[in-house]
């Protein structure tokens, strides 16, 4: 179940403190330019180190296993990966028996019956959104004409971001934050009925992102108190275009071709400085649990380019499965 | 795309104003006893003739067509229909000419290049839920230690539902609503990493119901301003579980087996009774529009037996997926 | 699992002494043309009541439920269904205590633990490749460019099938057969490497029919005692045409235009009226049986029409994936 | 599309002379012990450099990238590589002008307009089953109670082998082979109606093995020109046993517990040594082609470890998905 898509069908591997973490990318079209240097645009957006984020130094440089040639993309499966070298395994290994608040740590050990890679979060780790940032460049170059961005709106309920990072830092506790994401001049009529509408899909995608919560199109939370005659938006023109954009570009789970527009609930990261309370489930009693380590105070200021990602391998895969069908029009009697 | 599910697999089909709408249900376990009456309580509760929602007498007698044999699910293809009688298609032509505002009539229109059926928003009715609903009762069997519930907690902005509604009606307006959804005692270690996670497979199919636009897990939107310290949920005992319950019963993607909970924004109908100005693309020029006909003043109303079943049949596939690997323990060595 | 396909998807259902069998047609472009007339000439073929098959008559008449419009196809889920009328369950309870030797009686039962349906064979009955017939007339459409015919060429193990069919209903006995399926001019550059090649995507489907139990694509069988000197295929001019066609017009999975043949294997029909000495499982004893009843002397006879479909399904399938890959080749930079 | 299975799901990557080839293995059961060497014995099988075999030096040795954790699978998404070292490019540019008769080459480059990596056969080359093998020993840890056994039965037409490929390498040439497969203790009742029949996914699997040309299961092509008489296999005993096997251990496409028995056909190697006649694409007109460089004479020898992996593939998913429904069976009411 680690693939996303129908047809530009994204999958993800590896554990934070494993060998390598990678992604493939299937059905992707042959015939795409792309170098290694292409990436790493995104990856530095998404890279540790800045204010807010772990000192981890990954190097984060993509290397390219399969699917490309000569500069191109060959048409078939593209595997990157990134080796795994700033490792510091000894710290996690207490959260088997006193697994974080807040963190995969106890659901991973109940499903997979204590085999799962518990360093680092193993598959848990927001490590693996790599992958998701790197076949998201591929599928922002096939959606060309459009622009995706998305950006942290607020931090810790606040839009003074740095200042409520600055705060948490001195807390030695983590807040979360809300991403906004655009995409202007999107392709339009794409999207299918019933189970994989732009919203379905989209949203779909951007819950595998670890620490989101909640997403919503358009005018979203706010249209559930608002009036039909509010939030209809009425047609200005020939091309669609309507006077305002309450359903964020998304009509009957299909692009309009009106900006795309939504919004993500981040939450705050799980390991914190701060000492808690909760269960050892091998002494059977409650503790005091103190995280050391590096953590991100504020994991949603590396969400935006994930997001961005996520959007982009969402759209292209509705395009590519609309192309199929619009495609054979050639072909009707 | 019109499928859900990997094991447990729904889809639906039918338009408005076709011959008969259903629902097609795939790899449902043989030997769950099930009858036709089984399916109208449910049904009911869906049904149209509330206050709020349209006089509209759908019979919604489920007709099993294949699947169900002498009272119990046979393990092949479930096939179980409505058909159509009350319609009245002379009043949605002119949507053709002039899309309604916020309604799927004009992406329906590009997408399909007007071969789309127009008629009582064709497959982009809220009526093809009705499917929807006969596989929750059935995914609801399968879960059945399981209790989920939604409920309207707000209609209007207002949690005086009933009021809200009756001045919405006053004004020919409509009005969006809030749905909450919980799971008491939820199967525990179900969902999948990375792109299959409970929360992207429960919001996947919730956006499949029309006019949902947004959903939210545990605190949700909430969290993005919140400190780690307030929102991580300690354990108090070795069942896992916790004092407070901010992810909403899901950590990693994950069930804890604490309550699942979330929250679901629904738009208010797009088809009002007052008049609006929109564009005509045939006449190539600004008009107004007043929608005619029988409408729900507030389709949230209806909203919460179908959350409930999209819940079900996403947990049902979920569990079903899991109880797969489970299963095949003895075979190990 | 009751589904092929990945853009051009195909599901069955029904069961033979239920209330209806049909098709569930999913990612068919909207905008073809199609009557319920034009399923008749295909339907014709397969229907019983020839020499050599059952006296059953079905009146084989296409229902349209939804998913086509004014006479073309909408673009969402095409479902068409067949009632049934002309049943005679009574003969078919004995074969639960003392299954059919060669039938799916047996394994239908061990795997549904006895829920399943065992009237006329259940969901495992012929009768439910009466959709795939109706699939197939909607996939020839999109293909229209390719001529897809299949024949009998051999019955019994004789060319001289007439002859062949009468010795054996003299004897109250079945004959296997063999069918050659010929597409001209089919699409170029269509298969999807690794899996879901073209033999891979024709061999699926098409040992999805019941009694086939053999499939070899170009020189097939005989490739095995052939040198590469004499198999291979060398190409005469700049259109890939090759001088002779052992590749069976499939060279790495994918098609080169060159003609497609490949011969599907029968088995005799099971159910035969000689006396067989096989095991009562109720009992615990051998017995006798003689199965009454109408049966299909030769059931090859109805193959070639449903072998014709299963590869216009599969050869739509993947010309609808592959226009997903070339329809998009104006967004390349 | 490069994926087989639903639940036990295989994806190969890579290209003959690119960096590293490779296999994802998603949805394997967690606690299943394996180590590197675990491998060895079945990619032993299947290496270079036996009589008949190129004598092209591959280490084949397994490097874990993820997955796989102190010894036990660890739930999440194992891949498995093999570095590409032994690599000699430079022999294969022209092929790109001159098409090898029987090979990929030509289909390859019109599919992929020319971006495909044309070295040593690119992703088409034979090479990437190694993954496939790598698939299949954690497949047969799976079914452990099965044995899988495949064997080569005839080369070039006789059943004396070894001579076969001793006239073939004197003649510059090559030859195809026969290989049949048995699986001794089946699991019983596994199979899914209708598409996803035994023999539906254990062809699909192996048509996706280069130069597989044909298979059939049990009596096969003979059943063509048997009597039901004849073909129809009687019980014997309570557990289900049959006197005959003509079936291959299948009925209506589900396992029996009789034994699976199938033969596939493979095709001489395209790559001779003889020269040959066949067109420029370049130069426009015929010419004559001599392959040279290291080349399989009967690439039939290598594929009997391929089979048998394909079938634990295909197998172990129809084993987990009928377990998903097996196992759910305390939940019904």
């Amino acid at each position: 179940m680690n693939t996303f898509g129908k047809i530009f069908r994204v999958s993800v591997f590896g554990e934070s403190h494993g060998k390598a973490i990678g992604v493939v990318i299937d059905g992707c079209p042959a015939g795409i330019p792309v170098v290694a240097e292409d990436f790493m645009k995104d990856l530095e957006r998404r890279r540790s180190g800045k204010p807010g984020t772990t000192s981890r130094k990954e190097e984060d440089l993509p290397e390219i296993v399969s699917g490309i040639y000569n500069g191109f993309t060959a048409g078939s499966p593209i595997v990157i990966i990134s080796q795994n070298k700033d490792t510091d395994s000894g710290s996690y290994e207490k959260f088997t028996a006193v697994p974080r608040p807040g963190h995969a740590d106890y659901t991973s050990k109940i499903k997979y019956s204590g085999y799962s890679d518990p360093r680092g979060g193993g598959h848990f780790s927001g490590r693996i959104t790599w992958g998701l940032v790197v076949a998201g460049v591929l599928a922002k170059k096939i959606l060309k004409d459009s622009i995706i961005s998305a950006r942290l709106i607020e931090a810790g309920g606040s839009s003074n971001i740095d200042k409520a990072i600055e705060e948490a830092i001195r807390a030695s506790d983590s807040i979360g934050g809300l991403v906004e994401c655009r995409v202007e001049n999107p392709p339009a009529a794409i999207g299918e009925p019933f189970f994989y509408s732009v919203e379905s899909a989209i949203s779909q995608i951007v819950f595998s992102i670890p620490a989101v919560k909640g997403i919503e199109f358009g005018a979203g939370f706010k249209a559930a108190s608002m009036k039909g005659s509010e939030h209809n938006d009425p047609f200005i023109n020939g091309k669609g275009t309507t006077l305002t954009n309450n359903a964020g570009g998304i009509n009957g789970g299909i692009t309009s071709g009106n900006e795309i527009v939504f919004r993500v609930a981040v939450k705050p990261t799980s390991s914190i400085g701060l000492e808690q309370t909760t269960f050892d489930f091998t002494a059977g009693k409650l503790v005091k649990l103190t995280v050391e380590g590096r953590h991100d105070t504020c994991i949603a200021l590396r969400v935006p380019v994930i997001v961005e990602a996520a959007t982009a391998i969402a759209l292209t895969d509705l395009l590519l499965i609309d192309r199929g069908i619009a495609g054979v029009r050639k072909f009707k009697t």
